[in-house]
C-alpha cells in the first residue's frame, strides 16, 4: 500500500532533485536549523557558506552585540554564532557574507522593509508579545488608490477579535513605522498585532482598529533614488488614508476615537500631521523622536541654538485652545542612549512653551524595536477611556 | 530653515552609517536597482558581491530560462542577468552566489515558503492580474489554534471588497498551495487577491471568501526533519480551519456555497478532503496533481500497474450518489509536460470509473505558477453560479 505520505516522500524526492541541479556543487547540504531559539532565550544562528571567508551578523537591535559580529566557521562549512539570552520580543537579522547582505536562507521567518527583506527570530517568554491561546485579530494587507501619489498603496490593518462577525463600531489608532521599515513592520517586528490581541484579552486596551501605513512615498532613496519627503506622506495621509478607512471600517470618527502614534521618522510625521489637523486626534504618541531639526541630532545633543522655522510655520495651531482642549494625551517617550533624546527632549518643551502638557518618559535603551515594542505595550491601554 | 525633507536625509545618513559599519568593506555600495521590469516585459536582475565566484539564477518558472542561468560579473562587482521578455505575471526567483541562496538584497517585495524566502518580481501587463484601480479586497494573516495540532497556526484569508463595512454572507473558497509553498504563496506569488479583485470587479466572479490554509503540519521537513502526512493536515482542515471560518466570518454554509481547489500536494489533498467529507463541497479543483501514488510519476508515466489502495480505501464514498449529485463542479486542469500529468489522466479516469463526470483540461507549460493563477483564472468565475 502507497501512504499519502511516503507518496509526499517522492514529490518532496522529485522536487529536491530539480532544485539541486541548480546548485554548482551537487552534494546534499549539512542538516541543521536556523534560527534555533533556546530555553534560555539565547538564539543560535546559521549559515551554509563553504567559500566564504568572513560571515557577520547584522542585528543592531539585539542587546550587547554591537555592529558586525562574526559568524565562526565549523563543520561542513557551517558558519555559526549564539546570542543572548535576549530579552523576549523579536529580531530582525541578516547574515553579512563577504560583504553581501543575506536573508537566512534556513528561516521561512522576515520582516519587510521599504529597501529590503530581514530574517526575523521571534523570542518568547513576553505574555504580551507571544502568541497565545486568546481571540486573535486579522492583520491585512489592504491595497488603495492614493490620489496624492496617483498610483496603489498598501497599507496592513489590524482589526480586532470579533470585527468580522460584528456590527460594532471602532476607534481608529494609526501606528506610524520609522525610516528603515514599511506598512510590515509593525505587524512582525513589531508584534502589534499579538500585542494588541494579549491587552485586549487581559482587559488592557479597549478593542481598537490600528492602522499601519506606508511613511515612505518613494522605494529605494538609500540606494541613490529620490528624496523622501515628510510633506508628501502628511498629505497621502489625511487626504487619502483616513477617508478610505473611514469609508471601509466600521470606525467612529469623533476626535476621541482617533489617535496617532509613531516611531522615529514616523514621530515626526505623527507631529506634523497633527499639527496639520490640529483638532483630528485626540491622542498623539512619539516614541524616539520629536521635530527633526530641532536640534543637531547625536547622543550629546540637546541644546537649540536659535531660532525654529516649524515653530514659526505652525505658531497659529500651536496656539489654537482648541487644539489642547480636546487633547487627551500628548506622549513622548525615548530612551536615554537614543541618538533623537535631544530632539525629544527639545519638542517637549517646545509643546510646553505653547501650554500642552506632554508626558515624557525617558526610559533605558536606545533607537531600537525594544523600546517601541514597550511603547505600544504603555500607549495602547491609555486609548480610547 | 531646516526643512523636514532635509532633516529626514540626516537621520538617512545617520541610520546608514551605522549601517555601513556593519559591512567588512566601507566603501559606499554601486548605484543599482534589481529587479528592473522593462517595457517590453523583460526583467534585469543584479546583485552586488565582488568576491563571489559564481552567481546563477534559481527562477524555474521564468520560461526558456532552464535551472541555475548564470549571472555575468559587470562593473564594480555588480552581477546581473537580463530574462524575458516574460508573460504577464509574477516570478520567485533567488541568487545562487558560490552554493548560497540569497534573496535579492535591493528587493523588498518576496513570497514566503515553508522552509524559505523566494524574491519577487511582478511583470505588468494581465488585465486580471495587476493591481487595477478597482475596489480592492482584504488579505488577512490569520491566527487559528489547531486543536489536531495543539498550536496556533497562520492561514491567509481574501475578503472580497465591501466586507469589512457590510453585512452579507458570502461563499467561500478553500485554496490550497503546493509542495514549495506555504500559506502565503497564493496571494504573493499567485496573485489569487488581485485576481478576485479584477474577476469580480468585471462581474466574471462572484464576492466570495477565499481561504488559503497553511498545508504543510511541519517546518523544514527537506533539512532533515519530520515527515510531512496528508492526513494530519486534513483533520486540521476539517476539525480545526472551516469551524474556524464559519464561525468568524459571515459565510454561507451549505454545499452549494463551498468550493475547493488546490495545486500539486494541494490537489491531493484537496480529494482526501473531498472525499472524507464526499457531501460538503459543490466544487472541487485539482491543479496539476491527483491522487499521489496512483502511477509511477514523470512526464512518460501513466498506466496503471496494479490494485490502487486509495480507491479501495473509498470505495464506498466513491460509489455514494449523494457525492456525485450535489457535485457540480469536478475540474481538473495540468499542463502537458507536467511530471504529474500521468498522475492526473489516471485520477480522472477513476473518477468516470466511479461514476463522476470530471472535466479535465490539459493545457500548454509544465508544474509551474504560470500555470495556477491561468487555472485559478478559469475555475473561480464558475463558483457559485
Amino acid at each position: 500500500m502507497m501512504r499519502p505520505g511516503t507518496a509526499l516522500l517522492a514529490v518532496a524526492a522529485c522536487v529536491l532533485a530539480q532544485t539541486a541541479s541548480a546548485q554548482p556543487a551537487p552534494q546534499r547540504p549539512p542538516v541543521f536549523a536556523s534560527p534555533e531559539v533556546r530555553a534560555d532565550r539565547s538564539v543560535v544562528l546559521r549559515v551554509h557558506a563553504p567559500q566564504a571567508t568572513a560571515v557577520r551578523l547584522n542585528a543592531s537591535d539585539m542587546p550587547g552585540l554591537g555592529m558586525g559580529t562574526a559568524l565562526t566557521k565549523g563543520d561542513e562549512g557551517v558558519w555559526s554564532v549564539a546570542v543572548g539570552p535576549l530579552p523576549a520580543g523579536a529580531y530582525r537579522y541578516t547574515f553579512n557574507v563577504d560583504g553581501l547582505m543575506v536573508v537566512d536562507p534556513r528561516n521561512p521567518a522576515i520582516s519587510e522593509s521599504n529597501n529590503n527583506v530581514w530574517s526575523l527570530v521571534v523570542v518568547p517568554g513576553n505574555d504580551l508579545m507571544d502568541v497565545k491561546d486568546v481571540p486573535h485579530g486579522a492583520v491585512s494587507a489592504v491595497t488603495y488608490q492614493s490620489s496624492t501619489l496617483k498610483r496603489a498603496r498598501r497599507m496592513h490593518v489590524y482589526t480586532p477579535p470579533g470585527y468580522e462577525s460584528g456590527a460594532e463600531r471602532y476607534p481608529v489608532f494609526y501606528l506610524l513605522h520609522g525610516m528603515g521599515d514599511c506598512d510590515d513592520s509593525w505587524s512582525s517586528v513589531g508584534r502589534a498585532g499579538f500585542i494588541l490581541d494579549n491587552l485586549i484579552a487581559a482587559g488592557k486596551a479597549r478593542p481598537m482598529i490600528v492602522v499601519m501605513p506606508a511613511g515612505h512615498t518613494r522605494a529605494g532613496f538609500a540606494f541613490g533614488g529620490p528624496r523622501p519627503t515628510t510633506d508628501e506622506f502628511v498629505q497621502d495621509f489625511l487626504t487619502d488614508i483616513v477617508p478610505h478607512i473611514d469609508r471601509r471600517y466600521r470606525t467612529v470618527t469623533d476626535r476621541a476615537s482617533r489617535a496617532i502614534a509613531g516611531l522615529s521618522m514616523g514621530g515626526a510625521q505623527t507631529l506634523n500631521i497633527a499639527i496639520a489637523e490640529p483638532t483630528k486626534f485626540a491622542y498623539v504618541g512619539v516614541y524616539s523622536s520629536g521635530l527633526f531639526g530641532i536640534v543637531p541630532m547625536g547622543p550629546g545633543a540637546g541644546q537649540r541654538t536659535g531660532p525654529f522655522q516649524w515653530e514659526e510655520d505652525h505658531k497659529a495651531q500651536l496656539d489654537d485652545a482648541k487644539a489642547r482642549e480636546g487633547l487627551k494625551l500628548l506622549w513622548f517617550a525615548t530612551g536615554k542612549d537614543d541618538f533623537l533624546v535631544g530632539t525629544t527632549r527639545e519638542t517637549v518643551a517646545l509643546y510646553k512653551k505653547h501650554g500642552f502638557s506632554p508626558i515624557y518618559k525617558e526610559t533605558e535603551g536606545a533607537h531600537t524595536w525594544l523600546n517601541w515594542r514597550d511603547y505600544l505595550i504603555e500607549f495602547a491601554p491609555m486609548l480610547f477611556k
